[in-house]
């Protein structure tokens, strides 16, 4: 094996550079690590003459990402394009086609077409890696499809939108309404093109989506993620949620039963304040796994950037470069199962926040109104009056979402609530 | 590949349990990961006749682990006794001599033999697995031999033996000294046969060199490794490090640099209360990987136990049954480096308390000593006097070791302290 890899990559922007400079500065070390040389012949991005800060003239420019798939002189199309269909489907099939291994950051693309792609590079008997994919430099599709892969995986969940956690972190630190915090975010360029990729949850969406169909042996089914986005949160929930000792994370959850089906959401989430998922601040993302055997393992590391995510491109080059090729989601894809989404979400203890009138019996109409649909309170708070009513926080044990909509559906009938009551799900961690 | 991949077992306490009963349990699910299925011909252990909690009739029973790592119809010994040499060695190169694969959790016998172990493997063309051998559950091995492969490690480093983890823990939470929560751990069984191996930080010394060679590219040295145990930490400096916003951990650190050469220590630091290490309760393990690309990573989870170890093990055979097979510590065995230890530390910050006596000018004294060495004072608390002294903690700026000692030698030619001082490296984390 001292043939030399040779790379392809499709996309030049912050990772493909990373991509480039792991490559060119490590060149030594990679083959010390590999056995044999890890090489570029070719790349390809939408402008030819932008200054990317690194030397590409040692390498053939290609215009057309689906040439540089077909090129002879390239083994690993990496492509970092993005997009669910496009150029990046294209390069990928022609190069799967040509017999080319793919690695690449496009989680889009596999949580819609993964299923599809990968029968066609298992069928091509080509490794088709995507750890970039997922939650930038943590190895998780690695951690999940390799080292835990005796293990009965339980749940994963995790924070794997980094601007969305940075967003409900600075609003906790600065006091400042949703809407300022996003409008910063927009200007500090922490959004994508379309923000409610970020803050509606549909990348985070599609990194669950990925792990979920690892973990359970399950063809990927974005379709059925259940989606909410952090746009609701209001500084109110934030404070409150604190004096409870919880913090809120836009958290994705993905749980399996044969009972149940899979059960796949990506919704702000109340963790206790002293978790390591309460704990994570700013960009950070963390992973949560819990197995059977393993327990629970914590994966923590940068989401996103252009380091941490070149690692993770370079570590499936590197293991194709040592020959270590597996199946794209762990398993051969004909065998991945599909499966029903799960019809109701797990039980949980239910964080709600109420506007409650100074009436007499007030309370005690809201707490009938929960046990009649067989949801016990665990914990309750009442503040002083703002106005007219008073903000009351309530705390219930498990419960399932179904007896929590009904009681909602009767809070207003109750005529006690001055306004909307809020409900947030509080994940056991 | 739907050949059978044969294990033979040597060893069946807790751990070799484990694996029986995943392999016994999971059969279809490993089948189904690994495309082949996963067997167990033979068992070997002290005593054949203990009640073990699982079903070993259908296994052929061997007394010596020599003979089980022969035998025909074994692909894998798994090597679960322990110890340094002996069986466990003398079997590993049985086995490896008749060019079977290997998978143990023998972290002393890695660390001590690891380089002559290695070469043999793959001169043999065989797997030779640690993952259980370090940190439990936590998949830290392939984290560091495959996910991070494309980074440059700049410092490796971790919480990595649960029990002084949890004897610190403890002592804070109960106020309790050393000598008592020693005693109480001893009567729950938390203690190797011989304690040193835990709270004077040699088991953790050892994880430590083995995750060295593999950042490095450098041969295991575990002689090299400076080991300082726990049992010299206070309650007073428990709380007092809490009032200066630290926490005390038993803490493994590995770096390297061509000019410094290898530092390895595993000794008692303070590290950030909010920092994911000064989080870390109990008997939880972590470990914290900094490298150029991805930045920092931290993995978390449970560092012994059935489960949680015969997880990693599983893992490792599983990679087997998948045809994945890397050399030994990432790179081949005779490409690793043999590098000289680090002549000093790298500079730290430190914590100092000290009994400072009543006297004009007392303060003043100590401040000149540390300036004279070139040590400057971040922070300085003095509490109200007990007896004749009062306690004084100073944080320093970074400083050498050198610095330090030549400062705390020259301390008692001051005349100004009542006892001896002591001093605490502070990890940056």
């Amino acid at each position: 094996m001292t043939d030399p890899l040779r790379l392809g990559i499709a996309g030049l922007g912050t990772v493909g550079t990373g991509v480039v400079k792991i490559v060119q500065t490590h060149a030594d070390m990679l083959a010390a690590r590999t056995g044999r040389p890890v090489t570029i012949s070719a790349v390809s991005a939408r402008s030819r003459n932008k200054d990317r800060g690194v030397d590409l003239s040692g390498y053939a420019w290609e215009d057309d990402p689906v040439a540089l798939a077909g090129r002879d002189d390239v083994d690993v199309l990496v492509e970092l394009m993005g997009g669910t269909d496009g150029p990046a489907r294209a390069a990928t099939r022609a190069a799967i086609a040509r017999g080319k291994h793919v690695v690449t950051a496009n989680k889009a693309m596999l949580a819609v077409h993964g299923q599809g792609l990968a029968e066609e590079a298992e069928a091509a008997g080509v490794a088709l890696r995507f750890e970039a994919a997922v939650a930038g430099g943590i190895p998780v599709v690695k951690a999940l499809s390799e080292s835990l892969s005796a293990n009965r995986i339980t749940r994963v969940m995790g924070v794997m939108n980094g601007t969305c956690n940075y967003i409900l972190t600075r609003m906790e630190a600065s006091g400042l309404p949703y809407g300022k915090v996003f409008k910063e975010a927009a200007d500090l360029g922490y959004l994508e093109a379309d923000p409610q990729l970020d803050v509606g949850g549909i990348d985070a969406g599609h990194k669950l989506a990925l792990l979920a169909s690892i973990a359970f042996g399950t063809q990927v089914d974005f379709d059925n993620v259940h989606l909410e986005g952090i746009d609701r949160i209001t500084i109110e929930d934030i404070t409150r949620a604190g004096d409870m000792g919880y913090r809120i994370k836009l958290l994705g959850v993905a749980q399996m039963s044969e009972a149940r089906g899979l059960e796949q959401r990506m919704t702000p989430c109340l963790v206790p304040r002293k978790s390591p998922l309460g704990q994570l601040r700013n960009a950070t993302n963390m992973v949560v796994i819990d197995g059977d055997s393993c327990g629970q393992i914590v994966l923590r590391g940068a989401g996103a950037g252009e380091g941490p995510t070149a690692s993770a491109v370079m570590a499936d080059v590197l293991d194709i470069a040592r020959g270590l090729i597996l199946p794209v989601f762990g398993q051969p894809a004909r065998t991945l199962k599909a499966v029903p989404p799960a019809a109701a979400s797990a039980p949980a203890a239910w964080y709600l926040r109420l506007s409650l009138l100074d009436k007499p019996g007030a309370l005690a109409r809201i707490a009938t109104v929960l046990g009649d649909e067989g949801l016990s309170i665990d914990r309750m708070r009442q503040y002083g009056r703002h106005g007219e009513a008073a903000p009351v926080l309530i705390v219930t044990h498990k419960g399932t979402r179904d007896a929590l909509d009904h009681a909602m559906a009767k809070f207003d009938a109750t005529g006690v609530l001055s306004a909307a009551p809020v409900a947030i799900r509080i994940e056991e961690v």
